[in-house]
């Protein structure tokens, strides 16, 4: 391809709108375009790249057996409704009604479309398991798009659906399912890690999501340095730590400290000043985050209601909103926005014990489904702690969770951090890395099955619901996190599978005939032996803006050829990752390529194996 | 791929809402289903047959230097308004609002995104010409969508255009992707006409329409049996007739003939009787159209107005309307709602002179640019003639177009018909086809380029609007028109080219170990040799029911196996097309494959040539 007619148009300055690294060198290499927010253009160069990828991901599911179909973008609001997503899902679901007033949604995700299909065309145990997949173009309404490619309202999806006549099958094509990933991100040549991660609240289901590793990740994940566990950090399991000693229970000493104009935890704790103490070890206090919760309850004529939930830590330890919503089986949750009215006091003073007259005290009196109290696990069997009296500027101290709060429940609820023991195996460390998600295999259960009536008729004659999985793959999120995890300060670095062209040819001197001859022939000679070759015949150019331009494109291989080096008798070969560069005899050109890919290829080998 | 495991569910009935036979096929076996109306799951077999057709096109535009990229389905307002286009595109525009309000569309066509782009990344003549397209889902809001994926709302289109620095490269760039086009459906053997078709108002445009010939097709062609002139029937000229010889002209006799009851054209024309006439020659009779043209005046208040217009022809004439619309310049044009309180005379007897004290009257007195008369330009120079009297139950007699309406404009106003003498060679005549349009090629000239600012630089330095033409072909529509094409009483009979795969190998008796193990064998040789094979290995299940199902399917070659064949050395291959079957030693059916293929591609080859 010649880069004079590509539709190839670089810039130096970083676009004012572009926040994080793949989506500015994207935009600056001309791959992609913003047309609206989370919506962008994927020009000649960025359709290269998800084109390979999706073919990997093609051939990789072909091993398995899985079946490529095609379902529509416009879903009709009656299969939603049958499966009671049409009221739950959020705004990410962009609905409208078509020309005859009836509704409609943009697919964020198929669930429903192939559990009809499947319960229309597949009657018998015999045609299970049943793994179907396509490759196509969703949306989600973000509320704030942002990353380009990284997190935009319109992408390329992989999504996979498996269908099984019993629980043990469904696991099985869930594993099978997690090493076809683990083969497709390794033959993607990028560092990743499929993770343990949170499967929301539906009973039976477990799930691993797949992380690029890159510095800029939203995501946190801990693995530990000993064990193979490796988790999302909203999932990872917090280490039990046995409470500190802290002497015989005395009672409460209601509002016994005064910490008037202070409210962070550590000044706080430094604050607590009686006769025998001076300051309080962050061990000896607790806190307690009011939140609110949804409880779903689906079917009924609310389907929704709110409830209060009170999540008391120690002082040091951080919470996890996760484990809350899981502890308490919430769709959402959220901080309880008038905590202080409820609680009858201002922030930094709230606590766990009600103050009379108040909403919580009447609560806290007859808490039904209403209120929950969680303690975290590792203040089980504490006591004499401080804790918030609701009265400003007071805190109690001789807090007793056991004697205190008798109905409370005890559960993991803090977030796990770098170098907290592994509760798995008992003795490596956590180590905290940084990832991009970019695939899921979930195992669903019979969440779809159920609801929509899908079934099959087993080898005894009866219905039964199928078992389900589903599998995704973010592919253009994948291209970015590719770039994420692979750049310098000159621009990309394309690991070769998925690079646009795996060549730039620079010819360096159009004006010469001579150079553009042997431009010409070396590309012609690429392209025969197989290679992918974009030629940078671009006229009236300095040679150090071609240089540029090749660096932010990032190709694996350049190969340069000027006047100076034909006269004594080479071309330039560098490898844009490692820099080294080799002169080499035009003729011998394509010997040596096929050497640079072959040493390439094997480093990915390496790199992408774990 | 083991049928056993394959989501292919035939149907013995066909489906009581499938119109036309592509779409009873494809869902009888197995390849698509209806979701709503017009949107329809692409199931295993058809997105195969999709995927293989795509592939030839992108291996036919690539041979042009065309360019692949991918534009967002979802396109936002702004867009659509600089074009001017989000008034002017009517219902068919699935239009909706995201979470923050803002309007956006689904994208039914690209024009507006891809001058968008060419005008950010295009600046120089050198970079020109540009040919870029895409192959992509798309959207449109039929009113009534019908036929499976010959009109349906969701469907995937290959949308290409091109950009030049002067009409004449355009209209290189015009022809260059007619032969692609030519190319591409020759590859796909299939009978196809590239026909000229109507393209609409807009100046310094025009169009070529291609079709794939089938006695079920919409489009009328008619095709000269000696020049090359091939049009839709829409836009082929109907030849001037000169107006037979109705003696001197005499002056109007008004409400001269009386046919009280009678409405139809013949019976009137038998009717017209005095006493030097017993009946009239259709000849001598002329009828008019009353109709309303909608006229677009874009930029102002009133986007657009609406006048009345008298079409008059000869009464063995009919009327084209799209030569109306074209001759007037309107958007819209439609049978006048009101015609007889218009002319004030009931339908069967109005005419083109008005009645006095009518709305006619009163326009015709004064008609500025609100009534045209259009005569029709084999009447140019008739006299004699009868017409309708604006007054039931009379016609005039004496009609002359020139002196009894001096304003009116004459044109081709006729449909042209089969037997019609070709007014390009003077020599042949027309001959009729069927033919559903699956591509089009198509010169737009500056539309969009001018009034959306996509100018380039020339080489003196000035700007100047680029030149377009645009390109589609219906992906999933000719993969519906390819069945509407091949098919017979028992199912489809696939091109090689896309057919989903090209052999059925049947076991008819998997409960034999020697069959299974042959039929295995066999499956696993034919692969190895690069066919796609799908192997009914289904059990419990006779050998009739087998046969129906793969005359459904319609794969090009089947292989049969079974026992008694088995105890002579043979399996049977037989070709789905000629029904001729062979036996052939199991050793030796690859090679018998290969030879069946070579034959079933030289034939089409010679099919696919014209």
């Amino acid at each position: 391809m010649k880069q004079s007619k590509a539709l190839i148009q670089t810039l130096r300055e970083v676009p004012r709108d572009a926040d994080v690294v793949s989506q500015q060198l994207m935009m600056r290499s001309g791959m992609i375009m913003k047309l609206a927010a989370g919506i962008y253009d994927y020009l000649p160069l960025a359709l290269r790249s998800i084109r390979k990828f999706e073919q990997i991901v093609r051939e990789e599911l072909a091993k398995d057996g899985c079946q490529e179909l095609l379902m529509p973008t416009v879903q009709p609001a009656e299969l939603w409704q049958e499966s009671t997503r049409w009221s739950f899902y959020g705004k990410e679901l962009l609905r409208f009604k078509d020309r005859k007033d009836a509704d409609f949604c943009l697919g964020p995700t198929h669930e429903e479309v192939i559990t009809d299909i499947v319960r229309r065309n597949v009657r018998s145990y015999k045609q299970l398991p049943m793994n179907l997949f396509q490759v196509q173009t969703k949306f989600r309404d973000e509320i704030r798009p942002r990353f380009g490619l990284m997190r935009g309202r319109e992408f390329i999806m992989k999504d996979g659906y498996s269908f099984h006549v019993d629980d043990a099958d469904a696991d099985r094509g869930y594993w099978e399912m997690f090493n076809a990933y683990k083969r497709i991100f390794s033959r993607l040549g990028v560092k990743f890690r499929p993770v343990e991660a949170d499967s929301g609240a539906i009973g039976g289901s477990f799930t691993h999501e797949f992380h690029v590793l890159a510095g800029s990740g939203e995501d946190g994940i801990l693995s530990c340095d000993a064990c193979e566990y490796t988790s999302n950090v909203e999932k990872t399991e917090a280490p039990r730590v046995d409470p500190v000693d802290h002497g015989a229970a005395f009672p409460l000493r209601p509002a016994h400290f005064q910490t008037p104009g202070v409210t962070a935890m550590e000044e706080q704790a430094a604050a607590f000043k009686d006769a025998e103490h001076d300051g309080m070890p962050l061990h000896q206090t607790s806190k307690v985050y009011w939140l609110e919760a949804e409880i779903l309850t689906p079917g009924e004529a609310e389907p929704s209601r709110r409830i209060a939930v009170a999540a008391i830590l120690r002082g040091d330890h951080e919470l996890n909103p996760v484990k809350v919503k899981n502890a308490v089986g919430a769709a959402d949750l959220q901080p309880m926005p008038d905590a202080e009215d409820f609680c009858g006091a201002p922030a930094g003073f709230l606590g766990p014990i009600p103050r009379p007259g108040t909403r919580h005290a009447a609560l806290h009196a007859d808490p039904k489904d209403r209120l929950v109290y969680l303690v975290d696990r590792s203040l089980e069997g504490a006591v004499n702690l401080t804790c918030g009296a609701n009265e400003a500027p007071g805190h109690h101290f001789g807090f007793d969770p056991k004697r205190d709060l008798p109905m409370a429940r005890y559960a993991d609820l803090r977030l796990a951090q770098e170098g907290d023991l592994c509760p798995r195996c008992g003795k490596g460390r956590y180590q905290a890395f940084r990832g991009i998600e970019v695939g899921q295999v979930f195992k669903l259960g019979t969440k779809y099955s159920k609801s929509m009536n899908c079934v099959f008729v087993d080898e005894q004659g009866k219905e039964r619901p199928m078992v389900m999985g589903c599998y995704g793959i973010g592919i253009t999120r994948t291209i970015a996190a590719c770039i994420e995890q692979n750049y310098d300060a000159d621009g990309i670095v394309w690991p070769w599978p998925v690079a646009p062209y795996q060549i730039h040819l620079l010819d360096l001197d159009p004006g010469s005939a001579e150079v553009r001859g042997t431009a010409e022939k070396l590309e012609a000679g690429l392209e025969a032996a197989g290679f992918e070759v974009l030629h940078d015949d671009r006229e009236g150019m300095s040679p150090g803006a071609k240089f540029k331009d090749a660096d932010l494109l990032g190709f694996p291989l350049r190969v340069m050829v000027g006047s100076k080096g034909l006269k004594d008798g080479v071309v330039e070969l560098k490898d844009r990752r490692t820099k080294e560069v080799r002169k080499v005899a035009p003729e011998a050109l394509v010997a040596e390529v096929i050497a640079a890919r072959d040493r390439i290829l094997a480093d990915l080998a390496v790199q992408g194996g774990r």
